[in-house]
This record gives structure tokens, C-alpha cells and sequence, in this order.
């Protein structure tokens, strides 16, 4: 199955565009075991998300242990929900290769993030696996998304919508989406209308402060799907005391019921 | 010590300016056991350069395993060479931070390469290391380089060249260098008129078709220094037998040999 119909499928069946960030901080845990943890938040939202979405960086700040976290949370993932290697990789052809088999084969990732910065030909190799996704970075959510990402070519376009353009000629296996932080609602606006059918993945709400309605308006499609909405912080630390869980549990609900509400659901 | 300061001394004590790429591909390798051909070719060149710089996906393709001979590798290093983690990493702010605490505190590398897509604030946790290196790519060796790289700005300055004014100007802690690619000389040399005093990791050389007269000329600073020049498959795969170790010196010893030649030493 094609990833875009393993995330629109499980988006369908757990009325949701909620993506949970499975992005532990051993400092913030409630509980020693950070497999423990993970398996626990995935287990009280599997029916709340069409998403998950580990970045890597948390793992590998955790060593050799934190790789081996890493692939048992994803080999405890439900079979239907997809997960997202948040990796933002870019390294020249063979380089790339490599990564690409470490993310799709070794850690069995249903889509990955890459960086646009080398263009093509380090990204190929990614999509050349043709069932699953990848998302290239192109407007993100910090601060300092400004700082290149707005530089204005001598065409009158902004280097965003350059990748996203790029993004549009390079889809031949239809398993291309974009990165676009919730913090620039009108940057999610254009992008949205420049790419009216891919599939934004779309972080910045919660600890970052994007508008959650702002976020959903512009980020939906014309089918209202097709929004991949994360949230981390929000629903990892929603209670540091034993009963994280459940308070994980109550604040994706919460969410997903938001983004519903404003999809008109 | 600085970064910097180490690669000099390095440098200088093996008269070189030769950077050993550790890439194994264990689908090449003369030998099963990978970290002991890693440590064979450490062994076998590490009076003949500057730096050695593993690039990380070669590792992650091989899983956990591989993440532990990586970590294994850097710690077989002697001590007075410095080590460059090829990891291109580039991520916002909190995230970045603990790319920065895998790379510089678990894995303990001297330098790391990172993307500079995400802008200011997804760098800034590395350069916080200030006894650390971070080389961030300008103009890379790939052939898709051109895709954004190349696009100019309303201002006429090209895209790569932004990324070097601004490593100019976020280089408080003086431990920046560029990533450029000996594939596109005129480029290099342009970059090195733009940053007369920073390092510059220069791959492409060997299997990348780069020429290495142009390379060296272009490369080095005021003082014939600070180009870390970046060979991999030629050194590592220089025999496919049990003699690897022995070519892979005498490969070493002739590009070394070579870049001096050229530098006028």
C-alpha cells in the first residue's frame, strides 16, 4: 500500500489529522523507561491519531541505547497507523542511499522528512521507494525559517516556494508531501494553494504557539484531509506524574476533537 | 583546545592536508568485521593527515551494530587527530540541541557538518560547543548542487554565497568552517575570496571527479592551510584484498604527497 492511502486510511478510521511527536526527553519523563513510556503513549492514542512521528534526534542524543528504543517503538507501532521518521536527511547520491535504507529498511519508517538543500539528486534515492512517503522540508517552524528560506530570487520568489514548486515537478510516484511550520499560517496558506493535493506535515502547535485554526484552515485540503497536524510536548508532558497516559490520552482527544471541530466534522 | 587549533597542529605535525573518509560499505569491505577494517586503515594512516571524518549514514544503513562501531571507530582515534562527524544534521532549536549533545557529547566528535536550510537558530546549538568545529554546507560536490545552491537573489548574490556571508557573521566563537564541493573549483574559489580565514571541508576529490590541482589553489588560505581535503573510496577500497590496509597507506601517502606538491611545500 502507498503510504498516502496508509495515512489518509487510518486518518479516515480515527476521524483524526492529530500525528502524536514521539519525541522523549529523559529529563521530562515521568517514568525511568523510556521504551516503557513510548509504548504507553502509543497504546492510550493508537485510536487517536493518523500518525506517528519519532525524531530521531532524541534517540541519538541517547546513544547506541536510544537507536534500539527508537526500532522496538516503531516495531510496537498498530499495523494501520504510520510512522514518520523525522530525520530532515540530505547527503549526495550514494550518501543518501544510505540513509534512505537506514530509515525504510532498517528502522521501517512509512515516511521519512528530508532537506531540500542539495536538491535532487539526494533525495531521489528516497523516493525511489516508491510506497513511502517523504516530506521535504520547506517552510519550518522556528524563528530562524526567515533567515534563507525567505530570500527572495530574482524571479520574485521566495526559496520556499522554489522547494515547493520543485516538489510539484519532482512527484513521478505521487509519495511526495511538505514540511510547513504551523507558526507562518499565510506561508501555509500559499503553500497549501501552490500544492493543492500533497500532504503537508505541519508541527509548530503547542509549545511552539501556532494557531490551531489557523493551522487546520489552511493546512486541509479541499476533502479536508491531508493535513498531518503533530503535536509532542502537548501530549508526551500533558501530566509528569504516573497518570501520564491517561493525560496523554485526554489531550490528544482534545486535539483531534479541536481539529474536528474547525474541519466542520 | 579550539577545533581549529587542533586541525592545524595535526596538520602541521603530519604535513598534510588530507582527510581520510571513513564510509565504509560493508558490501565493499575485503573483510567482514567492519570496525576492524575501520581501525586497520586508522592505523595504517594516521601519520599520513589532518582529520578523518566518518559520514553517518554509512553506519546507521547497518542499524544499532553499525552505531556501535561508529562510536568505537572515534574512540580507536589517537588522540591528536581530529575527527569530523559527517551528519548534516539540521533541525529547530530544542531538537538541534540534542543532535548537538549525540554528536559532540556521545560520540564525542572534534567537528560536525550541519545543514544551514533551517537558519540561525538550528546551528546555534553547536556552535555553543565553542572548542568544537561545525562546518556548514555551502556549495556540496553533487550534481543537483545547482538546484537551489545556485538561485540568486534580488540582491544578485547567490544562494551559497548568503549561506557564507552569514557563517561569517554568526562565527563569534571563531569554530565555523564551509563544506565545498572540489566538483565545482570556480565556486570554491570564490568562496575562499568570500572567507579568507575559515576552514573549508572540501569532498568531491577521487570517485567525485574533482580535480585536485584546482582544489588545492583554490583550497588553501594565505598560510597553504585550512582546506581539509576529503578523500574516501579512493583510500579505502584502493585494494580489495587482504593488502587493503598497506594501499590504502600508499594511496594516502600519494594524495598527501600530491596536495603538498601542488601547495608548494
Amino acid at each position: 500500500m502507498k503510504f498516502i492511502d496508509k495515512l489518509l486510511i487510518a486518518g479516515k478510521k480515527n476521524k483524526s489529522l492529530l500525528c502524536v511527536g514521539l519525541d522523549p526527553d529523559p529529563q521530562r519523563l515521568p517514568i525511568k523507561d523510556v521504551l516503557d513510556f513510548n509504548k504507553q503513549i502509543i497504546d492510550a492514542t493508537a485510536d487517536l491519531v493518523c500518525a506517528y512521528k519519532p525524531n530521531l534526534a532524541f534517540y541519538e542524543a541517547m546513544g547506541v541505547k536510544g537507536m534500539q528504543i527508537l526500532k522496538k517503538t516503531v516495531a510496537h507501532m498498530p499495523r494501520e497507523i504510520p510512522v514518520i521518521g523525522d530525520a530532515k536527511r540530505g547527503d549526495i547520491g550514494n550518501t543518501a542511499a544510505a540513509y534512505a535504507k537506514a530509515l525504510f529498511d532498517y528502522y521501517k519508517f512509512d515516511a521519512v522528512t528530508v532537506n531540500p538543500y542539495l536538491g535532487y539528486d539526494s533525495i531521489e534515492p528516497f523516493l525511489n521507494y516508491k510506497t513511502r512517503g517523504v516530506f521535504i522540508l520547506c517552510r519550518t517552524s522556528n524563528k530562524s525559517a526567515v533567515d534563507f528560506q525567505d530570500t527572495v530570487d530574482n524571479f520574485g520568489m521566495k526559496f520556499y516556494e522554489s522547494v515547493a514548486l520543485k516538489a510539484g515537478e519532482w512527484n513521478n510516484h505521487d509519495n511526495i508531501g511538505l514540511v510547513v511550520g504551523a507558526t507562518y499560517p499565510d506561508e501555509l496558506k500559499a503553500i497549501r494553494e501552490m500544492c493543492p493535493r500533497m500532504p503537508l506535515l505541519i508541527p509548530g502547535i503547542g509549545a511552539q504557539g501556532g494557531d490551531l485554526e489557523l493551522t487546520v484552515k489552511y493546512g486541509i485540503d479541499a476533502n479536508k484531509e491531508k493535513a498531518v497536524i503533530v503535536a509532542a510536548r502537548q501530549v508526551l508532558y500533558a501530566s509528569k506524574d504516573q497518570d501520564f497516559a491517561q493525560a496523554a490520552r485526554r489531550a490528544a482527544m482534545e486535539l483531534r476533537d479541536s481539529i474536528n471541530r474547525i474541519r466542520g466534522l
